[in-house]
């Protein structure tokens, strides 16, 4: 069998379960996720044997400590997978909800049913963690999901995808409702993001390197982001320790993270006394400062910042810092090096606020908090898959209703159209 | 100047165009459509000539009856285009409205904001009067747009253009947030579906050969439908006599539509009582049908279907129709044939009706009323620019709101995350 017959069976099998899953009960789907959980525990041992293989080759192929490190499963990872099942189990499931009700003129009532989006595609580096979030979602969103993880991690894979396709059969539902693609060939994912008659969504998950590649190769509408450039602008009008209590939260709290702050804007009024505030709290949280011309002539020590350093996604203890004479200013430079993923202000002044909320282009735009709220779990979705910097269909975090679409339905008594 | 430079420069000042409308009150917006209005009325004269430029070309062409039809612009055309203008500058503005907020443990509030898409680019055929109702809906969702008519229409649209180009700098609006490709070449779409980091949505309008050229073309995200294959499904329990008047007005009222009739299918039970009754009718409104085996046997003398009938768009006053066991196989007749556009189911029974409705798979599904009420207008959204069939991001009509998408807000008092 070719590895082009192998995926394209994948997908068929996947569209077949998707069009049962879309009509199965929240009840059959919660059993199927608290089934996969039990199933997590009890099977600790099995789990960490397959991954002890991964690891150990990734070990002789010479992989980053990093790399090891997000590939390891440990008892704690297992837990939290199986709670995030159970977490998902108890939120609401979308799948029928109404929405937009109206009474026509001629009686007709119409209104918007939430339903299933169909055969999700997840791509994803090393985390195994993802192969079960990633599942637990899709399937509680009644959809049918294929997952292709790292080739580095596929004995974990693999193991795990043993352990939800269980889950399923025991709360009756089609194990091929979700499926690891079994095989390290990297042609497998080019010829999945083709499957456009069968496949309805792409989600890649991992760096700017495999998400351009996704985009480049898919005929599958994908929803992503590449990079997080994210802003804070502190106004002149600012609480100035509320700005550095804001700013070293979002640059430091978990500087690898999407969410992070990599560039600060700080209007020139408060410059001089803002900046030695902010370099000293920063110093002490162990981030070096890239400052342009202004901000070194106010803090004689930092490094200066090149042209590079304001597109540049760090994911590390350093901060980028611009003094601008205004928030117009400060919107541009958002607009010009921004990645549309979070930006901040942090102000006391109401038409400011309003304005930037307005105006600035990002999934999400925040007043007077961190840049790390830009997650599902924090703005209230629930678990995310995601976050997407796509304006169509889905704008910031996903979370189950993002995994959805609606239809229109309509409800009548012999209407005709005149 | 390349064709390549002219469309990258008109996709880029149509960018910068789009960054100023996305900020613009209603009130100026609305200024724009109801300035555009006035002009086509006075400058009646001047668009009928450059019209019958392009009518005089279709004519030496060769071009056929129904596109010449098509093509020609007459003062009720112009006035329903102005009047058309004026009706969505009365819709309600989406932009800038909140929804799903909350209130975090945190005290963090958080919500949804409608905000324009960017630049949407319209692809259609002959008509054009497409170029002022798209250009109106997109301008009023605070977009940028970009029109691509039928070659055939250049002299037409470009009249069209100018005043629209005139409307908007009335309201001081860039003449630039609409406007139409200048040119007849065919390139010019392919290198316009390229411009994905200038464009955020391609919109299609035509036959099913143009749309397909589109979507294998585009980089850029396109909203579209393929065709419309609709069924009405007339359950044993129907009330016949509604069944009658409800699918003579969906294969009838107007048989040249992405949204009339094509295939009946009768629940075999009633299928000597009903199928009499609907040939009766059909045969009045000028409908012949082409039945199945069981069909030809109740119905001697009407033609037999082949298995091409069951896919068939007829757009013309044919209608298929296939006797079934039951609804699970009218529900698996529309499964495998039907278009995801329009289905209907006639009936009586409280849980066949819910079935239906939950689990046929369409952008509507309607219980006891006409196909023909697929149409933004009837459903409540106003005017519209089109039937999408994709599942992302809308199914179903596109009205006002589906040319904008939502970015999240949030506005804190200081929030950090821990």
């Amino acid at each position: 069998m070719t590895i082009e017959t192998q995926i394209v069976d994948i997908a068929t099998a996947a569209g077949n379960a998707a069009k049962i899953m879309a009509a199965v009960p929240r009840k059959q789907k919660d059993a199927a996720l608290t089934a996969m959980a039990g199933r997590l525990k009890k099977n600790t041992d099995t789990i960490r044997k397959e991954n002890a293989k991964d690891v150990a080759a990734a070990r002789e192929n010479g992989l980053s400590f990093a790399m090891i490190d997000r590939l390891t499963i440990t008892d704690t990872t297992i837990t939290a997978m199986a709670e995030g099942l159970t977490y998902v189990a108890g939120l609401n499931d979308p799948v029928g909800t109404l929405s937009d009700s109206s009474i026509r003129p001629n009686g007709l009532e119409t209104a918007r049913m939430r339903i299933p989006l169909g055969v999700i595609g997840i791509i994803y580096e090393s985390r195994p963690n993802v192969t079960v979030d990633a599942a637990g979602l899709c399937l509680k969103a009644g959809n049918a999901v294929i997952l292709r993880g790292g080739s580095e991690a596929l004995h974990s894979n693999m193991a795990l995808a043993q352990i939800i396709a269980q889950g399923l059969a025991d709360a009756g539902l089609p194990a091929a409702a979700a499926q690891v693609i079994p095989m390290r060939d990297r042609e497998a994912v080019d010829i999945l993001l083709k499957q456009e008659a069968l496949v309805d969504l792409i989600i890649p998950r991992g760096g700017e390197g495999l998400i351009r590649h996704v985009v480049a190769h898919s005929s599958i509408p994908v929803l992503k982001h590449y990079k997080g450039v994210c802003h804070a602008y502190v106004d002149d009008t600012a609480d100035l320790d509320m700005a550095v209590s804001i700013c070293v939260n979002a640059k430091a709290q978990r500087p690898g993270v999407c969410n992070a702050l990599e560039t600060l804007l700080v209007h020139e009024t408060i410059a001089p006394d803002f900046l030695p505030k902010i370099h000293h709290a920063m110093t002490q949280a162990n981030v070096s400062l890239r400052g342009c011309e202004a901000s070194c002539r106010i803090l004689k020590h930092i490094q200066p910042a090149t042209q590079e350093d304001w597109p540049a996604e760090y994911l590390d203890l350093i901060l980028a810092v611009r003094v601008v004479p205004d928030m117009n200013a400060a919107m541009a430079h958002i607009a010009e090096y921004g990645s549309n993923h979070t930006e901040a202000i942090i102000t006391t002044d109401y038409a400011n606020a309003r304005r930037f909320v307005r105006e600035v282009d990002a999934s999400l735009v925040i007043v007077n908090a961190s840049t790390r709220f830009n997650d599902g779990g924090e703005l209230g979705l629930g678990a995310e898959i995601g976050i997407s910097t796509s304006k169509l269909h889905a704008y910031g975090p996903m979370g189950i209703r993002e995994l959805t679409t609606t239809k229109f339905v309509a409800w009548g008594s012999g209407q005709i159209r005149n």
